[in-house]
């Protein structure tokens, strides 16, 4: 019953460092997340209590890793931007992709009842997860705008394509064909003459979707007057893709 | 807005996949479960309600992986073994990790209240995880031998330091001190002439940990009566050491 | 000028190890051979003096690296088996891989005017390499019969094809047009009723390649009558593919 | 004999590309040099020809890759600087890593009787390498501090244990007892009252190293008067810790 004699298999287990001084980029998505957005009713094209309810998962993996100074999330994906020089875990792969992954999905089970309190959850929600590693800020910046872009695309289309079935009582296969080959100009003039919406009055956390910030407070004073600084979690629905956002906020690319 | 200038940043995921016709094992691990355990009141050494917990969250984990030939599951942790052949998800890493990881956390924290009724759940459980490849069966079969001679050796020692904290009144430091050097054989006559416990009476559960092993059971004729292969997993509490649990399944490591 | 100031540069040096007990392959290939062998005047379709020159660089490889069990060449590459228990250079596999290119290239260089004493090498030979990990005892058999298959496929279309060009005068784009199409035994055909060739006549080196084995001998006893075991390098020209060269060299595959 | 059947043990060969947009290290060293240097009589503690001829295939891996914008040599190692922006061979590692290599000791074989033509060369050279990737300029920096920062140190060294031995009769294992615990100012102190040598007079190819910089050139014209750029690798023996030689040099780091 010797331990010892079988270790040896832990010699199988590799070394998995992600390079030093690298950007780590976690996206998780949700998994199987059509089936369980019908099984539960979510309202189309946008619920407000599952985008809630993402945000609150994200927050939560932002406590768990301090080292996250920001995430995107829209529909059923998050993105997590760690600083550079992150030593969380010691940069181990396994360790940071597990734990991103663990922390989100068991939040998102766990505070499904407060968001969604007269639709029982039936079955676990599961997510799936990558690392992304980008070495410079430039990246970043295109690594986020790229998914605000795909925001903004997937939103114009589902808003037009659920005014079609909701309102105009269209089947979805129907709406598919109507929409196939149309650019976004078409689609805002269709959603307005047809159905009397601008797309731009829409809510921001649907256009936009959701950024959060770990913004560097110093809201603290200690016993001996000198200032403790603390940081906290913002929650934005804005532009990310302009300097703007990121011109007032330097400290999350170093 | 254009999605398609910034999709450049796709090219930096790298492709993961794992070596072919190897052995896959999955092992997750409670992350800070030593609070979660203190948090709830686990009941010590061993608390049937919380195993059984995790031997759930475990079958959760084969319904979703078919390829998950075996599992073993000790305390708050559980091994997922792949057939070697697998090509689920392509083999890729981060897909496996992340799925295995998600599920069996999401699954623990959606069954909880099945098993620990009176005891609210108070903040989402989490877990890490690791991936570790085996081109072997003979590693395989260590690998699960080094799992259970460890469940051998620390449940030997919680069974006694319990009884000294539980029984005999010692303060938990204490108990180290007393144990601190001691080999299983003094243990097992401590545990017998000061406690009256025959080492080898206590639960299977406790001394072998839980085995889930997927059969191949033929258990349904199609209706032109032909056998239509089925599989299920069934929970076991045995010696997986020695070499008749194996013999026995040769489909495992095929 | 301290070089402990910098030193943390070397923490981007990231761990290679291959994973254990696996068996190694590595092969070797001629860059930019084409325009070498044509700068060299090599004897077309097979040119003896080359293939040795191949033959002597992979045997001083072996020197190296003693747990290479064997090799295979062919043309302008070579492919080195590690035996699956190889800890050189603790599997490291920048380590492995750079030595080897560099013994093999090294010797090509060094002894080439051994085999071609009349054509002087007019710039540095260089090749690449790759390292291959299998994890079975089956693969490593179906990776031999796919470089030896290769071998035949590759000399039979150059037998005919060199023919074709040197004996029936065509052009080469004439000859590669003639045989576009054609099947192993139209090529043998031809091979005979336009050349009078017997494919099966040529040489075993051109149609199997060369196979270098360790062989386990006991050639030497020392002083005190024991034996003392050794290994030497045979070379072979022989078939790969089928059961009758493994079953007598057990060792090889372990 | 089909290929085709065997051919699935190609999958086996796993991408390998390295993370795009950052700098590629490769640094060479000589494998077993200690005794290559002493069976070929090198002079201590530097010999101008192997220096050079180091420097002569260095010029060549340049050669055979235009995205290496730079690179340093001192005794029997040197690395080479991939722009970042580089994408040959698809920047695969295996494939960067054996060409380096490959093309180095190929170059240096060949050359060799040019450099010391009256030392010929007794068996073949060999040399291992590694690749390091690094995201930032900065760590660029740092790294060729370390290297030249380490050639002084391995000089000064070097040049005061040689004096003992070779001007004050000093066995090897004596001179390092002398040595051991020293400062370079102390080092400095005794070249200088011991052997009238003072260390700023040496060469600055010895205390420097070999810096092989490409340099943007617009030295042609071409027929119809538009310059056609074209590049050109100058050899320098200098600072480059400073920021005089980067300063000059901006197209290195981009």
């Amino acid at each position: 019953m010797a331990v010892s004699k079988f270790a040896y298999v832990k010699s199988f287990e590799q070394p998995d460092s992600l390079l030093p001084n690298t950007y780590i980029v976690v996206r998780v998505d949700g998994h199987a997340f059509h089936r369980l957005s019908q099984d539960h009713q979510f309202i189309r094209p946008n619920d407000d209590r599952a985008l809630q309810l993402m945000d609150h998962a994200a927050k939560d993996v932002m406590k768990e890793f301090t080292d996250i100074v920001m995430a995107f999330g829209e529909s059923d994906e998050y993105s997590f931007l760690f600083r550079k020089t992150s030593t969380a875990h010691k940069r181990r792969h396994a360790k940071i992709l597990s734990i991103v992954t663990s922390t989100f999905t068991s939040s998102y089970a766990f505070h499904w009842s407060k968001y969604l309190p007269n639709t029982p959850l039936q079955y676990p929600p599961t997510f799936d997860a990558r690392v992304v590693l980008y070495p410079s800020a430039k990246e970043i910046r295109d690594y986020f705008s790229w998914r605000q872009s795909d925001t903004h695309v997937n939103n114009l289309y589902n808003t037009i394509f659920w005014a079609l079935v909701q309102q105009a009582g269209e089947t979805t296969s129907r709406a598919h064909e109507i929409l196939k080959g149309t650019v976004s100009k078409q689609k805002n003039e269709m959603l307005y003459s047809r159905f009397g919406i601008n797309y731009n009055d829409l809510p921001l956390r649907y256009r936009k979707g959701t950024t959060l910030v770990r913004e560097k407070a110093t809201s603290e004073n200690t016993l001996d007057g000198r200032e403790k600084p603390s940081s906290e979690v913002v929650v934005l629905h804005c532009d990310i893709i302009k300097d703007e956002f990121w011109d007032g906020r330097r400290h999350l690319l170093e």
